[in-house]
């Protein structure tokens, strides 16, 4: 009997995504748990482990089908140690050896990586990156995180914690970001960022259809931003439009480092779709060099929730 | 006997160095020719095998202890086929096979290369980055070349002319840089581009010692701007400043990426040497986020103008 099943782990904030999956890339059982940051880690490997063995119970899969586990979490964190370092979603889990922990109570050895690194390479084996060798990936969410494979291998960074695009500094003395910098990708490009500059713009008394929905909702989102430059609202209109640029001036900098086959967008503010992707690769073939063929292709991610379980456990598939 | 030496042919748009290295980094025997790019590439390459003849007759160097051949170049290229492709200092060399015929007429296998990856490579094994595995090297001169180690490899790019570190845009819509693009990292930090936009502030009417040094030699010199503003001059200590400044943009986002130990800066831009790097070194640790410690190091290029030489045969060692 085959024995070439893994476990993806993709601990978030909030909740822990798991599941079994084959070399195809299939996600044969699955389930989610509550993170309960509060609770600490060694609760938390506790409950993983616990679920995963019950899953296998339920659907009596034998044990001696999975090989090994991947584990996906936000960082910073040692890959080699397989510990967590300081990481800012999970407080209380500082230098915490997950990786160590979790293979005693699954009796399987496994890997620890990057969330985003892990998205990114699911997103490579089996999703919009599967036909190429070398790619760049931007998760556009609350934050922005990155993630790169050049000549398929992830570039993991010298200490583990490198491809942390979402904090190259695109504009000298620019916005703030709650990382210290100013000028980030993140503090332009991700969904919060977005919000808040739209807000800013609103405050200068601009003309805009938004102002609608902050009155109607006391809220305003990313999507709604997105879905009123598609109406042509000229405050979300450029608002989109200058993400789009900021994102392709960081596609140009990563085409003259790793000259990538594809730049795939992911994320909240990636689900505009092709109403994003059209501007950005226009923005990209405005700004690049004609010395060389600007060839870089872009993308949205193709995968569902999935991606980082997929991602996770793909990460194992040659190493056990 | 041992046959463990290697030609490193170094091409530039006037001169050609090329030596013969053993893998200790030693340069045994050397010399330089002109390039004489109007006379065809056909007529270069036989002048390079007859020039590396001679000097093994002259040397009484037995011919079988060479084992191949590096030769570094201008892009851009495609090192897999070995052929030019069109670069811009070579006119007239257009997609030609330099590798191939070099290898006919020297009897030996080789390899082509970046001349600024050469440059790099031999930093990386001979100089300033001799005790690290993953540096960036920034070389400016004329222009702005760049270099990447990542974990021990050369980062070719996926084409083979990726690392084109002088061409990642620090300021959208900036400066135009003779690439066609707009605001390259060259376009702020190269010699030529330092003049440039010196003699601009200096248009603008503001008080400057730098006016003396042009009316005296009707000439305005990288080298001389860097002079004045050691010697505390407000325009040119400006400028420096903000090469610093820039420099260091591009080192925190090379950082975000790849986590070097080590950046080196070369060319001529770099002869100031300390008073240039601990500019540098602060702006990086200013602009640097905190949530991971800031550890990279800066250092100046420390082989000579052999580096090419050196770098290009070293790329041979462990393919032949």
């Amino acid at each position: 009997m085959s024995s070439n099943y893994y476990w993806g782990i993709d601990i978030g904030g909030t909740r822990v995504k798991l599941g079994l999956v084959n070399t195809d890339g299939d996600v044969l059982v699955s389930s989610v748990i509550d993170t309960l940051v509060e609770n600490g880690p060694d609760d938390l490997v506790d409950r993983i482990a616990q679920t995963c063995k019950g899953l296998l119970l339920t659907e009596k899969i034998p044990s001696d089908m999975v090989r090994a586990f991947g584990v996906g979490s936000p960082g910073p964190m040692s890959q080699n140690k397989g510990t967590l370092l300081d990481p800012g979603n999970l407080p209380g889990f500082e230098n915490y050896p997950i990786r160590d922990r979790l293979a005693q109570l699954l009796e399987r050895p496994g890997v620890l990586e990057n969330d985003v690194n892990a998205i990114c390479w699911a997103e490579f084996k089996f999703g919009a990156g599967r036909d190429v060798e070398t790619m760049v990936m931007l998760a556009l969410g609350t934050g922005v995180g990155g993630g790169i494979i050049y000549q398929s291998e992830l570039i993991q960074g010298a200490k583990g914690n490198g491809a942390e695009l979402g904090h190259m500094i695109v504009v000298d003395q620019g916005r703030e970001c709650k990382c210290g910098q100013q000028g980030c990708l993140e503090s332009y490009a991700s969904a919060s960022h977005v919000v808040k500059r739209t807000k800013e713009k609103l405050d200068l008394g601009l003309d805009s259809t938004l102002k609608e929905v902050i009155n109607e909702n006391h809220h305003l989102t990313c999507e709604a931003i997105f879905e009123h430059a598609e109406d042509g609202d000229d405050v979300a209109v450029d608002i989109v439009n200058s993400v789009a640029r900021t994102l392709a001036q960081t596609a140009v900098n990563l085409d003259h480092i790793f000259e990538p086959e594809l730049c795939v967008l992911g994320g909240g503010v990636s689900k505009s779709g092709e109403f994003l992707l059209s501007q950005v690769r226009e923005h990209y073939h405005d700004m690049m060099w004609d010395l060389n063929p600007a060839t870089m292709e872009f993308a949205i991610t193709e995968l569902d929730d999935h991606a980082g379980v997929l991602g996770s456990a793909a990460l194992c598939f040659d190493k056990f």
